[in-house]
């Protein structure tokens, strides 16, 4: 099974699949790694990883189809089984989910379906719950709305700023999320409806 | 400090709250049982007790408002400075909230902000997420909206039914309520905003 994972900023869950792989916890090629932001530390790690990268930018297209039919041909060429997102700050299009349906992970930094969104340690800690933590899901064509994999909780400290409660919310998605690819891999993630059996 | 228990069914946490008592845990006295269903496991259970219980119900009086002037009649009579909603399957008024602004708390068996109403434990079941647990918190005008105190992390298992993740749920209840009104008592909780920090 290939792999290949979109990033757009520093790719710390990245490293956390490069590293699960290396251990023998992921049992499947890091095949690719895509960024739509040139330059980023990402694309570093990848390098240093030996991963093959692609810096597909989204300027340089002029629509937003020719950008992602621009990742789909590489994914294809590639022989992509999976794809997941690791900080990749770009939202898929609902043909690009169609092409891969159910092969789409992303990991989001709060408890579904609480704090869907880009600031979901921000809006977890000024609402002020006392439990959050990270949630794999599948992607759909609804943000953040998609069958839950895997969750991990996270308790706020009263101290808690956003930078330490996001340094608590990470340490566990570097564990959940190659988790979740693993079980992927193994074929043990059953879609029932909304919900996710783990066989 | 005396408390009164709001309850409408079994009544368990007031149960939780009666041994809390017993044992220490919380130092305060449990001055009043109200109910709005005559004959409910929650009246037997704090006559068990010898605790004082007062069935007020809706269907005796011709308005909402005086239905909670009853209520608030006695809650005045026996110097109640802290109401604990427990099962009481029955809205505050605002102005029965303002009564008793910041001072009256509620469970809900699901971490709000998800999943808000009276089906919470259903509702996360089906949704299929894999962290739940029970919330304590504030009751303001908003239903399951008010200053989250205490939160507790429940792991949905494989094969938990509606039953078997209440009881999972229930069970960390009777373990945080207690605690939170403790708290309360000691005066540790201070709302800031949306938020309480615990002193």
């Amino acid at each position: 099974m290939r792999i290949a994972v979109f990033c757009s900023g520093s790719g710390t869950n990245l490293e956390a699949m490069v590293n699960a792989q290396k251990r023998g916890d992921i049992k499947a090629e890091i095949a690719l790694v895509v960024s739509d932001v040139a330059g980023c530390f990402a694309l570093k790690r990848a390098e240093k990883a030996g991963i093959k990268a692609l810096v597909v930018e989204r300027k340089k297209f002029s629509s937003g189809k020719e950008f992602e039919s621009e990742i789909l041909k590489s994914l294809q060429k590639e022989k992509v089984d999976l794809v997941v997102l690791a900080g990749y700050m770009r939202l898929l299009s609902a043909d690009f989910i169609k092409e891969y349906r159910n092969k789409i992970l992303n990991i989001h930094p709060a408890l579904l379906p609480s704090f869907k969104g880009t600031h979901g340690i921000k809006d977890a800690l000024e609402y002020g719950v006392k439990i959050t933590g990270p949630t794999v899901h599948f992607v759909t064509e609804d943000m953040d709305a998609g069958p839950i994999i895997l969750q991990s909780a996270v308790t706020v400290a009263e101290d808690d700023t956003e930078e330490t409660l996001a340094e608590s919310i990470h340490k566990e998605e570097h564990k959940i999320y190659p988790r979740a690819v693993q079980l992927f891999i193994e074929g043990r993630l059953k879609i029932e409806g909304s919900r996710v059996r783990i066989l």
